[in-house]
């Protein structure tokens, strides 16, 4: 199916665009009431991510109201831990909880071997094959994943933490049991990327959301070599590497051969400009914060951030996902500067 | 009282060494068994805090059993925001908590004015003299405060947060609040330290926590704006100025007027090196985290932190306060290591 508005992908592939394409990661769901009255009838976030008609569902929902160049399909990062043998839960209020973590190399022979992805995963296919067709074609559809260093994360750790100093006690103290388990997870995750294409998906992204926590030498050796070996099962396909907090490693992703790199917003624009040259599109980097002011301050600094843009290959977003206090009608005033900004 | 061992204050200065000084964040509390010890007679952590002699007792057992280079008075950044009014509980295994919290010009109204700093705080000094004098000039005796922005975090949020975002939103939607109770803070902690001089500290710390929540141009305004105030109130004091985060804003912290730069372990010491060239001593930068490992690694880690120095003004720290279930045997092996090394 030809696709109506294809900015993203050609924003994405260095190809030439009329104006920047926008979406905002997190747009699926929280902020938006239609999502609330969903959510409401449900028993938890999991039923959600579950069940495809109603992922489908949400996810289409910024499309509709909020006017966004890119659909990212409605799920979570932790369904890959739970395909490997490692159930979690979403806890109100609290976040994720795993009953058992991976600490020991007796804890990771209790993970499955050589598990079926497309059964396991079924659900997630199942959402993008119905989201794709029920998008008729309107925008591109995102597909993700979490980057192998951040899988792990929640794995050592079974739930969040401020320093994840498990897992970075893990690189010090059992280096061979982190590499082998961030291998496994790479080997599922690229299994799970392709079949997301497959079902659909026109775009790919990583999710490192914990890169930051990482000195540079240690997220080369832990982090980034193993998005290299997705980036490479993956050639030609628009992917995106957002490495939240790793400023220390910008010139190392520079160096990946993925189609864009993701900017939080402690990340200088024309900085990153200068490492990628035209070989990258870079997207992000407004600071989700800013959806809080009034809609003079959101137009202002949209189109500074639009101005300082050297290149055509940028792809605007927030430098995280969007807060979920945020009122939506902050998010179309950001969507709107960016559609009527004249380069 | 002449120091027995001024190595921290003369690298601090620039001066000549004979070898690198070292001392750990929070090495007073949570490491040691004698600290454990006294903490479980005692009815909470602010007990500690608010009696000057068993302040004193455990800001010396670090020196009695770690053999570092420097004290560090124990106390919290947070007595000066109650020290303004604004209480708090420190509730176990949850951290800070405030009843009231400062997101309104009414809030900020119900804040004390023209405060007796040396009153309010009058357990803080007085653990200082007592500790001056069991310390008997052994090693230099440092202080400290929370720097304005992040003292604001927690005045405004009440707790801790992931994203603090009500601080952050605090400075799209009421930027002119947010000045004014940074002034506020800033004035009193200039007092705060002023004090802490006057009662017996050699040398003292910001600590700017959540420094790296705010992009670069936020962190200019409403950070080193008030850091900036602190510096020039106190000419010629060993003051040590540690971001945390902040790698963005590391050529800005290196025009500040400060002796010191605390680097977390993404800050790269040679980069931070050539923006400070030799008018700073930096203090850093070791990966908390490397304290699991055995004790070669933390030899080899150590050493090459060592190696990596190219100049004289270097204080040997980690890159944030030490983790709270490390072995007090790992940090001697550290400690061996830094006082041994051969330049």
């Amino acid at each position: 199916m030809e696709l109506k508005n294809d900015l993203f992908l050609r924003a994405a592939r260095g190809e030439a665009i009329e104006r920047y394409p926008v979406w905002l990661m997190r747009q699926a769901g929280r902020i938006l009431p239609e999502y609330r009255a969903l959510r409401a009838t449900l028993s938890g976030f999991k039923e959600l991510v579950e069940t495809p008609e109603l992922a489908a569902e949400v996810t289409i929902q910024p499309v509709d109201h909020l006017d966004v160049d890119a659909a990212i399909i409605f799920s979570d990062i932790l369904v890959v831990p739970e395909a490997m043998g490692l159930p979690y839960q979403m806890l109100e209020q609290k976040g994720p909880w795993f009953e058992n973590t991976i600490r020991s190399r007796e804890q990771l022979n209790l993970l499955d071997t050589h598990i079926d992805v497309a059964d396991r995963l079924s659900y997630v296919f199942e959402a993008l094959k119905i989201t794709k067709n029920a998008l008729n074609g309107r925008v591109p559809l995102i597909g993700f994943a979490g980057a192998p260093w951040t899988i792990l994360c929640y794995m050592v750790e079974g739930k969040g933490s401020k320093t994840f100093s498990e897992s970075r006690k893990l690189l010090y103290t059992q280096p061979e049991l982190a590499h082998e388990l961030l291998s496994r997870i790479t080997e599922v995750t690229i299994t799970y990327l392709k079949l997301q294409l497959a079902a659909g998906a026109d775009a790919l992204q990583l999710f490192d959301s914990w890169a930051g926590i990482l000195g540079r030498e240690h997220y080369k050796v832990f982090g980034l070599k193993y998005i290299q070996q997705i980036v490479e099962a993956l050639p030609g396909v628009p992917l995106t590497v957002f490495s939240k907090g790793a400023l220390a490693s910008l010139p190392d992703l520079a160096e990946l051969n993925c189609t864009t790199l993701g900017l939080d917003w402690n990340m200088d624009v024309a900085y990153a400009r200068e490492l990628v040259k035209e070989t990258k599109t870079l997207q992000g980097n407004l600071d989700p914060c800013l959806l809080y002011a009034d809609h003079s301050v959101i137009e202002k600094e949209t189109i500074k951030l639009l101005k300082s843009f050297k290149s055509q290959r940028h792809i605007v977003n927030l430098g995280h996902g969007v807060y979920p206090d945020i009122d939506p009608e902050k998010v179309k005033v950001l969507i709107k500067t960016v559609k009527n900004y004249e380069n």
